[in-house]
């Protein structure tokens, strides 16, 4: 398989090693080593996994492979110039993993009121400060380059979930443009050296960043099919559905992701962006997505969301005051071993950071956990049994 | 030495085991194992030490034999009933290692205006819901042996630093008999087993819990001499100075410390309550001091202080900015090994947890390092010495 990279060789490699249904289980090599896929990306907005040390992360318990990182946050703070100074992103944080580094497209997207879109890109006002910005294709490889992440997404336009069909079309033809443009540039930024993050040699690898289009189209599924086939066109290591949980029914987001993620290229790696709980995870996997990143099990532990495998748990309610129970008795995470509900109540109604602490630990060795047990299972062909039971035991006892 | 107990077995044995000066290093033995002196006590107010878990305080990094648990925190929030429930404190937050609390007298007495003192104890306001509550020598006996610590201490009232004569002589009265109280009620709690953490047998222990008396007098040295031996009269397991720190000088501070800490039982652990600085530490120690206990390794740690070997660092600064170097170039600590003070000072601007996380973590290093480099320094006979590089060091470069 061919994908970016420069003296014929790849910049990431995927390969495939089972399939039960639609359902895949592979291999990406990238320049910071192999990744087990489908694969959870926990998501390191600023450059950290909110609320967890890189150590915690590495160790046993949970060790995803990869992280993300938002080109959005990172540009506006602490700024491109710091960490290209520091080295790439990589070097900056202390975290010598895979990165994907997201366009920035859909933050800039999320600020509604506050941005404006045209042709050349999108200007807006910066959440830090609320100074005047503006980010186009272009500057967005730029800084995914001044990043160095493993994987760059091109630059794309989100358009609602509820979008009519004019306007997707019209959104979804802006972000072909974009994409058109995102490869360009990217192309050009890789022959001048400008990515901190190239590795010399890496096996059968270039060393060089790899690039995900993004294919769009809204719930209209005509739209997406064509954005699709855009994408393709244009050329990319892997591909992803993007503008998906942004305000549609949750039927219909399954809808395009049943109809489209079978149809994209099954050599490449596909991602579906910002889904979700461990249910939607399962289920995308089952219509052949490989890679996810979702703020939940990190943004739940926070406010006192615990993901377990009978459901969702709340910890603040009175019912756990006394409990001595662990979150979930069928969890072996560090938390879990150690702490009670009636603990973590404690700390999370005192407001103590180690509510976060260990609620995020928690819900993150349950995400991971989780993929772990559906890699294994579609390797070993029963990943659809592995599905009904996991469903029943989550319905059986949720809040 | 005989200590409280039974079966004519103390609670804690203390041994010393080399003297430099007034300068002593020793072992103290509780049921919970052995604490080499001197030694420092993080502070776990509400049942943790705020932004790190105890797997990391466990690691060989920090390890720390005891920490130290707010009566007053913990009586109001969870409330006893919930610990005692949850099998004590040692339980119910999952640290199986020495615990000592204090009487919530200090707490209390912080309160300032929202408090009122009188023979029986003290009335106050609850800061986490406004309550009436009172608290008395009894009260804190009964909720520390709830909490099954290993070190009780005995219910206090503390003079401002500034106090006349006349108001510090009539609160150390009442200190005393505050104290002739505690023990009264102490000994009462541990022969109706209300201990939670009583072990069955502990090698040459009792297996009960043991009790600190506190040594009041404001700036008063003809009064703390008078406190101390009307402390001791009652007789415990170790002596405690406290009411340091509340608004004194310096100089003044340590004329109390130097003067009265060496005349304090030489058999028996001498505590410095909630003080201080590394430097002050180690100032305390050179008097004769045994163990520390202060929040400003953790509280520091939360707005952005390092303690560094060359003085305080503030995280916060511009020219940290682009900064490569570690918080301090001669920690081996995880933080200072891997993570850069650009990246830290990235991570506290933004507001991120992990910020906390980390500069907690480096300083209760320094704090827990500096305490073993003191002990080794006292064993091997260069205590005065290492104190003079110390010192030297730290003064060199502060901000």
């Amino acid at each position: 398989m061919i994908t970016t990279g420069n003296d014929n060789k790849p910049a990431i490699r995927f390969d495939l090693i089972a399939q039960e249904g639609e359902a895949r289980a592979g291999v990406l090599t990238t320049r910071r080593g192999e990744i087990e896929t489908p694969v959870f990306m926990p998501v390191g907005t600023a450059g950290t996994v909110k609320g967890i040390r890189f150590e915690e992360l590495e160790s046993e318990e949970l060790d995803p492979k990869i992280i993300l990182g938002n080109t959005y946050h990172l540009w506006l703070r602490p700024g491109i110039e710091t960490i290209r100074e520091c080295g790439g992103l990589h070097k900056f944080i202390g975290w010598q993993r895979a990165l994907l580094t997201d366009s920035g497209g859909f933050q800039v997207w999320s600020l509604g009121a506050l941005r404006k879109i045209d042709e050349e890109g999108t200007h807006f006002r910066s959440h830090v400060d609320g100074s005047a910005q503006f980010l186009s294709p272009e500057i967005s490889m730029e800084v995914q380059a001044a990043l160095g992440s493993e994987i760059v997404m091109a630059f794309d336009e989100c358009a609602p979930g509820n979008a009519t069909h004019e306007e997707t079309l019209k959104s979804m033809s802006l972000t072909s443009r974009w994409a058109k443009r995102s490869r360009t540039r990217f192309d050009q930024l890789q022959g001048e050296g400008a990515d901190t993050g190239r590795a010399v040699t890496t096996n059968c690898l270039s060393g060089a960043q790899a690039i995900f289009g993004i294919v769009q189209g809204a719930s209209h599924l005509s739209l997406r099919r064509e954005s699709l086939a855009q994408t393709v066109e244009i050329g990319f290591d892997g591909y992803a559905l993007g503008g998906l949980s942004v305000g549609e029914e949750k039927p219909v987001m399954f809808e395009v992701i049943r109809e489209i993620a079978p149809v994209m290229p099954a050599d490449r790696p596909r991602y579906l962006m910002g889904i979700g709980t461990p249910e939607d995870l399962i289920d995308a996997v089952a219509a052949g997505i490989d890679m996810f990143d979702c703020v939940l099990p990190t943004r739940n532990g926070r406010t006192g969301q615990a993901f377990t495998s009978s459901g969702k748990l709340n910890i603040k309610n009175a019912q756990w005051a006394k409990d001595s129970r662990p979150i979930d008795e069928l969890c072996n995470c560090s938390v879990c071993r150690r702490h009670s509900r009636a603990y973590l109540r404690h700390l999370y109604l005192s407001g103590e950071m180690l509510a976060s602490i260990l609620l995020t630990h928690h819900n993150l060795a349950f995400f991971l956990d989780t993929m772990r047990a559906v890699r294994q299972s579609i390797r070993s062909g029963v990943f659809h049994k592995f599905r009904r039971e996991f469903t029943e035991r989550l319905n059986a006892n949720g809040e």
